[in-house]
């Protein structure tokens, strides 16, 4: 749910180009382990998860070392079809899903709106996401509106595993713990999907991997499947080259480019988090100190301002004219790398783009200097160049390394050169409330829609919902939105009720 | 070249269902005077106009009253094929170019980089737009380019004498003066059309009425001309009306809607104007001051950013709610206008609606509220419902009126509810750089383009010219950009010289 | 009432060494010129009144020759103890006065509150300050505290006619008009002091002229003279002269140091003023632009501030190690001004200090640089070096000058190095009410002071005074106070009412 | 060393009156446990402490259980006149030093400028203090100015016992651990002073209960005493009651009160640490959320200028008129609380005064509603008020309680009402550098002052070495200052090396 971050950010649509999707059956023998590729790429990390989910912890700790797969657990009404760490925990993955309601408030809304008409009865969803509190609201949501839900994690690491029990012990068939293997992963995923009398008609996808494994070996599913809904860059970009391969076979809903969705997760949210993931590693004090961003797209803007509004003195780089442009007009010096390498304190990359911070850059940095990643992949800092035999790596806390040269000169890598906010702050459930929304009004309008409305196609969410999405979350801030009047909307030709922008305004 | 600004700020398209365009003929009938509707949508103020070319005033009024048709000029060469008030005020002029060139670097720059292909040799231009230094630099840089140039004013009272005496002193076939009539008008424009032996094929048009002259009048022209490059709203929405009734015979290039263009034009520059045309007009302290601005389009963003940075507390009406969402994200209550019309000591509309304050509002405010318009049209304020005779209204300054209420209640109305920034504020060359680096590159690309790349529709410039324009400004501010390296190229799926963002990016 | 502005700044009290008040009589021997002397430290620009008395112009203009000196006027009720322009101006005055009202809410509270005990019953005040419509609103809040009233113009060129006019009307014995001479300016000031069974017993003093002139003239009158109230920076300097020589002879209270009075006219009014008095002047777009600003006391602080939030680049200059951290901390880059001097596009001054900007840099300046002052006199840029016969000077508007050397470099001088703000930009109303506030507090204490509480020195007002004058201005902001329990003053140790912070709390 | 953190926020000097140190032997009989005193006072969390010596947590979870008092350790060099918890964690300890040093750059340089002449040469040291990395970089610098220093811990808790190790094995005689009891706590102390032959001339005490020691167990050794150095605001004030009850025996240096330690201690560090308080504790996304702030001091304008930037809504309660109108002016509602208490996300007292948030206001707040304190102590939030039987307390993460009332309304309240900044956040080492550096410079003063130059009273740093401290740190920043010309010194009456303002500059 996490890992759709910071693209387009500065390269138009950088990563359509690095996924290759067309033999599936190849790429899938391809992948080495599970946890290589999934911990670089999508993976929550593991202190950003327990940040807001502590309980998790301590009981994980106290658990036994038996696998999941070779208990048998039920539920207080006999249940068993799930596959969890331990169905005990149960009451204090209660609590948290509890604590996430507060932070969700459109799920709440919708859940009351659509309670009488359940536009999800007899919808039966097959869902692939984090497993975390704020996904255990969604699912319970979709349930309310008269869904039927079988889930799986797409992510080996990021199982809130009290919560997983909180959800099985409800009555959810959930396949998923903290620490799966990799054989252990599709197996849960097997399960939700392969299972005598159940015939999913709706998938909800974050990643692909879910839709990879019923293409592939349940092909004959998707002739009773009414849509895809896929939250993260990797797997839109799948379902795109699905589709331009003439190979996709049912409507997929791309929620990952919706405004409200890009908007909050980059713009605002890394605005925060920019802050937030340095502060946690490093102590660093904001004021005076000099800044280079890399990357002047939305997440960078959002770097930008907060350390600019900290009493930062910031220098952007960019490759785009306008974004370049926009830099200026916003009060950033526009500099190479290489004017201002030498005299900075901190450097933070956002392009979306590779070897942005390449070895020449780190061997010019001041000692002392820190260096993060905020942007797609990590290979926007070509940490593998910092691999050799005269540089020295201390790991002085956890995501926090210092590479010493000969001459006692050090640098402070963050995160390995991975995600920052993913990686050492945490995610606002405010910001993940929203995607959670959009997906679940994506899987309503693909389960309602009309015949025909939808081809063998990739959609966006439609413009009128993607307003809906962002009215919901009104509320929570107090926030009254003003009605037109008939004349009014007959004056700018709209329909009173939206859609109100066109479909590109950002 | 200013009248553009704001629109789509709020409400999408809004202006497309207003303008009409069907039948010519009849349209044109019924405009009852130029000056009339002119000034509404279109003028560039009197008092603007005099702020950034100080010396017409004083020359002007030295001027005798006999009019400019009925006189007989030349210049020093000897050449008389133009109208304008008086050839005496060329050097004066000259200098408010060279001014001009100063803060124009782009269109400097092209001049020097186009000098030797000379891409716009053979091409004759016709214009109608307002005449004013930064237009001379424009009419200079066309013909550096190779282009032979006729002018006339799209306004009547925005051109700046002296300028148009230097352009005809230049050698320019300019038929223009500060207060036309109605007929002048037309006039002008008839004569730089209608020439023994010129056949334009060219139009640079700010407004639509140069085409719309020719539609009417020499239709046959259309035959020779390679495109039509517009600039304003209202010019734009007639070019789609046309085009959609199919009676679009020529291709013709949107300069409004390009990236560069809207932003400069909205956000960037009615932040700074929106407190500047408060100052001239009002000498207001923004510190403290409570605020309400009525959409949150990128002319509100821009207006919401000036005045919280300036210590204003500042509410927000909308009714998109993703707008209404960033307005919550960036710091702004969101309000119902009548939840806070008591308390507020300034009211700004910028929403491109009409009657979004009308008379019962105006009622409610406290004594001494300012209020003003920085969208689209003078229909946000209901001014109209404040000409009633148990109000007074008393013109204390240019531009400044104070409305009185029977129990001694002041409202003080700016601009009559005409767009601020246009009427009190100037606009910066700078911005007006951009707009005509647009216009010359636009004109270039459909003089240049091969048979078929364009067909009889509109079109917006190629992104990769937008982005063009935005480097050749960058020097301006000392930046500098990265260059993609091969290697980085190839990993974004980019060409190195870009376009480097999809076209909707904003 | 203006001129006060920006001491302190960054040079601790620059000013105290400057003034030379020992030997009085040579030093007023001296002066040559009324003019020269005042238009360089304390007028109020001619362009700059007209901005807020925009009707004055006009009437000026249809006025004869006559000085006011040679005519006969009476009021309409006959009397004529007066000297002023024109009493036919008086309606229009009123108008202007009535407007002023509004915007000082504090005299006008002040007014109401105290009209019952009438505090100054009795006091005969002599008065020298700018007459405007704010020192209208003041002398008839004296009055009806119970004040007799003779007031004389500070400045030669900063009399409003039509509201002295409106003020004669009134029954006040106004002397001045706009456009004295050198002679007319003493004669005034010594119509309102020298005057058969007339003897004032409070004097307030904006420049110390009017306490000058009896100290030079009427020694004897200082014997029933209660107190001085002064506010200008000159004024008290002056005063602490006299108390160091022992030659004060009555207590005198320094209003320009009050902390309300010092962080509006400095800190805050000055973050406004620096973009009204740029804009107004040059039309500069802000944005991208680089700046270096000179002294990074309170003026400093505001001037860095508002061109940030506009999106300038904002370097600072310093000599003050803390305000040099301070700098830092909020955010700019702290250099010397010849490393930044060939690449900012403006430069703006306010140290306190002289020649900060001299000729070397003004040599090294790019073309187009703004230069412009902001700080307490007109010595910052070493204008005089600008007048050598191989730079070309060129006005190019009111207050505007292009500076051009023999390659064709243009300087753009402000103001000719005066203070930008009082020259180009006007002072809010509610500024000028916190100072008006103050002084006629000010005038209540020493009036009422038991015997023994003043000596024969200068006086900061009392701190609760202070927070009075600024508790006076919260309902304009409808800012609501809190107020301490009596547990809470006694776990403070503070009396309910204040003072609540100590003295040098800034 | 960090606990006189926002004093004179609000309510001018509010402790002074709390603390009673007349009977000194009373109060300290009084004292029931030296933990629960501290850890409300004085204590840096061990949460905070953890962060920033990540190292010591897990090398003590390995520790023995043995008391230190009960060890005997030796040192490399066989040195035992220490009493520290593991003397083989002294390289781990020095890695955090040197990780310090890098972020002390003005004691580094004090270091070198001062090695010549060894200006404390002859100085015996005893030393009560925070026993951090940083305290240990103070400690070597002392040293390298010729010192002998022996020290306790200043808290029970706040002890990095790897740093006590590296300086015992550097040769510094130190008593402290982490987790001292109350008995140890002055076991530690009297070692300190109590060494046959050891006669200490200097005291560096934070809190004042080294001085107190000594003036109850050794009065006598004042005798020797030059001064003493105190950092705290608790410390100060009792040596203010000493020296107006004419106690105090030699001269003392109030270090807490200097203007660079103020601003960073309030201003600028409070607004890095409360954004970074409240993410650590709650992840709660600031953007739109509404803020109410108590208190517009240093620490409240750090507060909500933070907030603001961070695109939270923003409102303010002063009681000091003064105050509010600042909070105006920089574009803050100023409300009383219970205006806004219904409508607010977060609630954060910052006015050094008591009962600011009571019960009645708890009462309605609404759900989620985080409450936290920034001010001077932890009475500002009534937290006894909230343990009553109806309420439900749930700790759910360290540092958060939900206190949940009996309609299932839950309040998030941090760090039970204490200061946030000290427990949920860290103090960057930069700020601690600014007050070692104090010190240090205190130390210097009060030891090489010609006899006279101090009293037996009570000092602030002089203004000079304020501005010398602020000059060391400026290098950090790579900031440049500017220096004087003889010419302009003389302008401005100012000795070139400063002082450059009054001592009551902010």
């Amino acid at each position: 749910m996490l890992s759709k971050k910071n693209d387009y950010d500065s390269g138009g649509e950088p990563s359509r180009k690095k996924i290759q999707f067309a033999d599936q059956k190849q790429e899938f023998n391809k992948r080495p382990t599970k946890i290589g590729r999934r911990s670089l790429s999508r993976s929550i990390s593991q202190s950003s998860t327990d940040s807001y989910g502590s309980a998790a912890s301590y009981t994980d700790s106290s658990d036994d070392e038996t696998s999941p797969r070779d208990k048998q657990q039920k539920n207080s009404k006999g249940n068993g079809d799930f596959c969890i760490k331990n169905i005990k925990q149960a009451d204090f993955g209660r609590r948290e899903i509890e604590i996430a309601e507060q932070e969700m408030p459109a799920l709440m809304a919708l859940r009351k709106r659509a309670q009488g008409e359940k536009p999800l009865a007899g919808a039966k969803v097959v869902g692939c996401t984090h497993i975390t509190a704020q996904t255990a609201v969604l699912m319970e949501t979709l349930s309310a509106l008269g869904a039927q839900c079988r889930w799986a994690a797409c992510n080996i690491y990021s199982t809130q595993n009290e919560v997983a029990a909180a959800l099985a012990e409800g009555g959810f068939s959930v396949f998923a713990w903290k620490g799966e293997s990799e054989d252990d992963f599709w197996w849960c995923i097997d399960r939700c999907v392969n299972l005598e009398g159940w015939q999913p008609n709706m998938i909800l996808d974050d990643g692909g991997d879910l839709t990879h494994w019923i293409y592939k070996k349940y092909p004959n599913m998707f002739k009773k499947i009414k849509g895809i809904v896929e939250e993260s860059v990797t797997g839109v970009h799948r379902l795109y080259q699905l589709s331009k391969a003439g190979k996709l076979c049912v409507p997929a809903m791309n929620v990952n480019d919706s405004v409200t969705k890009q908007k909050f997760d980059n713009l605002y949210c890394c605005r925060e988090s920019i802050l937030d993931g340095l502060k946690r590693t490093t102590d660093v004090m904001f004021g005076g100190k000099q800044v280079v961003v890399c990357g002047y797209g939305e997440v960078g803007k959002g770097c930008c301002a907060a350390l600019k509004a900290m009493g930062s003195i910031v220098y952007v780089t960019e490759i785009d004219p306008i974004c370049a442009l926009q830099a200026c007009m916003d009060g950033f010096r526009l500099v190479k790398l290489n004017e201002v390498i030498r005299q900075v304190d901190i450097v933070i990359t956002c392009t979306g783009n590779k070897n942005v911070v390449v070895r020449e850059f780190l061997d010019r940095m001041k000692n002392g200097c820190i260096v993060c990643n905020m942007g797609h992949s990590n290979t926007e800092i070509d940490v593998a160049s910092l691999r050799t035999p005269e540089l020295t790596w201390e790991r002085v806390r956890s995501q926090v390394d210092h590479v010493i040269w000969p001459d006692g000169k050090r640098i402070v890598l963050l995160a390995e050169g991975r995600l920052l906010n993913l990686s050492c702050s945490t995610v606002p459930t405010f910001v993940l409330s929203i995607t959670a929304t959009t997906q679940a009004l994506a899987l309503i309008e693909l389960y309602n829609a009309p015949e025909g409305r939808y081809k063998q196609d990739v959609y966006l969410l439609p413009k009128k919902m993607d307003e809906y999405v962002a009215s919901l979350h009104l509320p929570t801030f107090d926030a009254h939105l003003t009605e037109l009047s008939d004349e009014q909307a007959k004056y700018l030709g709209l329909n009173k009720n939206g859609p109100f922008k066109p479909n590109y305004y950002r």
